[in-house]
């Protein structure tokens, strides 16, 4: 079975185990209207991507990617409940996403709110169950997907800066997005017995080209190509690296990350792992796109 | 030390934590905020008196009491993260907390959901760094609070079933309230190698009393006794004991659980320790509502 098609099934079978009759109706919709279709699972196929990269390390084949899969879809759940309470009328206020109406304008605020943090504690379940016949790797993988989440440098922070009255750019985009791929990264190595520090560089370095090449979208995509309003940065004067970059220098930016990514693999890494590994992660964000930027 | 100082330093220490310079210092503010000063800490002092009353079989002496703080500590930032959202404008609409105004009045909106998203995470933090040097009983440690959190039986859910068009009013009341008493008590069990399975019924039997005692003290109680507006439950038409009984008789539930609670207590736990927990925890929220119908 594909990656892709593994990691559908894995989030299907977590929101199984936490729907069925006696969970209230509602709720339970919400959760896999929020879930499902997917975007583009980045974070997961990073994750699935390291793991197999750092397999040889590990010499113990395919197992290393079916353990990866847990946190593969803890980290998706994580991404879905913070798209969720991103699109609150408090925040971005959001009608669309992925393409299609977002969880609160089908379901009401109340709902969303709850989706949101019933996907964050979901995450969290699926790591514990996932792990119950390895424990003593279970709170390093706890750790690492919580600091990609809550403060002080997680994504809940990232959003969270936008209420102050100044940020740094930095700081704010790696809390906002690049937090996630370094986790992605980081939890595929645990998950081969890896040493996880190089890979966070990875997963920093691919986080950074994605945020760049997201404030790119933001600006220069049709709607229909990145399935949700565009301008919406600039409309909620969110920092971005266009504020004082142009395209060009923006684009080259994110051309420089991805080979530092390249450059930060560890040598012992399975290389033809690794191509395929950036055919299935940065290929997609930049096939995504559509546009010569990304050239 | 006492176990509430203990309590508070604990809470205190997570917190901690996330904070400091590299976070958003309004998020940082507003989860303090969130968390201190604290309501009756019943839940994580439950927790604790049943880790104490299963010491002895532990023999193990202060160390299990020591090791129930952690999960204590988590299930207090998740009642707390609960507090946070549940009074959202788009919830109850609170203004008032715990004798002080709400979270969202007076960071915002976008901050509160984000402080109780902080929160939940946090909560999850907590467990996976306290239970290091015992992993192989996170695993349970985090199902057991989990459940308490998310759907199909949690507070999440118990929310839920609020959008619902119709609800029983014993799996509501389970859901919102009695699941978080539960995880308590089969927590401080666990943490002191004893069996869950009878601590469960202890903390359901509590979570109905205290939820019964809920209901009266919202339509009976004054203000400034319970810390938060009267009546909210029923002018937002939120399930109540009272729909259907009288205030006598819903006295004489209160009083039917709590003995239900305690003749489920195992026989070869500590019996001076459950009289403390009965002192402690049944005693503090009867003394709280300060109301001959507890009497």
């Amino acid at each position: 079975m594909g990656s892709s098609l593994r990691i559908e099934e894995s989030l299907q079978a977590a929101l199984d185990r936490v729907s069925g009759p006696s969970a209230p109706p509602l709720l339970a919709e919400a959760m896999e209207y929020a879930v499902f279709p997917g975007g583009q699972r980045l974070r997961p196929s990073l994750c699935l991507a390291v793991a197999g990269a750092c397999r040889d390390l590990a010499k113990r084949g395919d197992d290393v990617v079916e353990r990866a899969l847990v946190p593969a879809t803890a980290i998706e759940l994580m991404h879905c409940a913070s798209l969720v309470h991103d699109d609150l009328p408090c925040f971005d206020d959001a009608d669309i996403r992925r393409g299609k109406p977002s969880v609160h304008c089908v379901y009401g605020e109340a709902i969303a709110v709850l989706a949101g943090d019933a996907l964050i504690v979901l995450a969290m379940q699926t790591l514990a169950q996932g792990a119950a016949d390895q424990p003593e790797r279970l709170p390093l993988l706890m750790t690492t997907v919580c600091e990609a989440v809550g403060p002080p440098g997680g994504i809940i922070a990232g959003q969270a800066w936008e209420s102050e009255p100044s940020v740094d750019i930095g700081v704010y985009h790696r809390a906002k997005t690049a937090a996630m791929f370094v986790s992605a990264c980081a939890a595929g190595a645990i998950c081969a017995g890896a040493d996880p520090a190089p890979w966070r560089r990875v997963g920093l370095k691919i986080g950074e080209a994605y945020q760049a090449l997201d404030d790119l979208r933001d600006v220069l995509a049709a709607p229909h190509e990145i399935g949700k309003p565009v301008a919406q940065d600039r409309r909620l004067k969110r920092p971005s690296a266009l504020e004082n970059s142009t395209p060009d220098a923006v684009a080259a930016s994110v051309r420089r990350s991805l080979n530092e990514a390249l450059a930060a693999v560890p040598v012992e890494a399975d290389a033809g792992e690794m191509a395929r590994l950036l055919d299935a992660v940065v290929g997609r964000f930049l096939g995504a796109m559509n546009s010569s930027w990304a050239a």
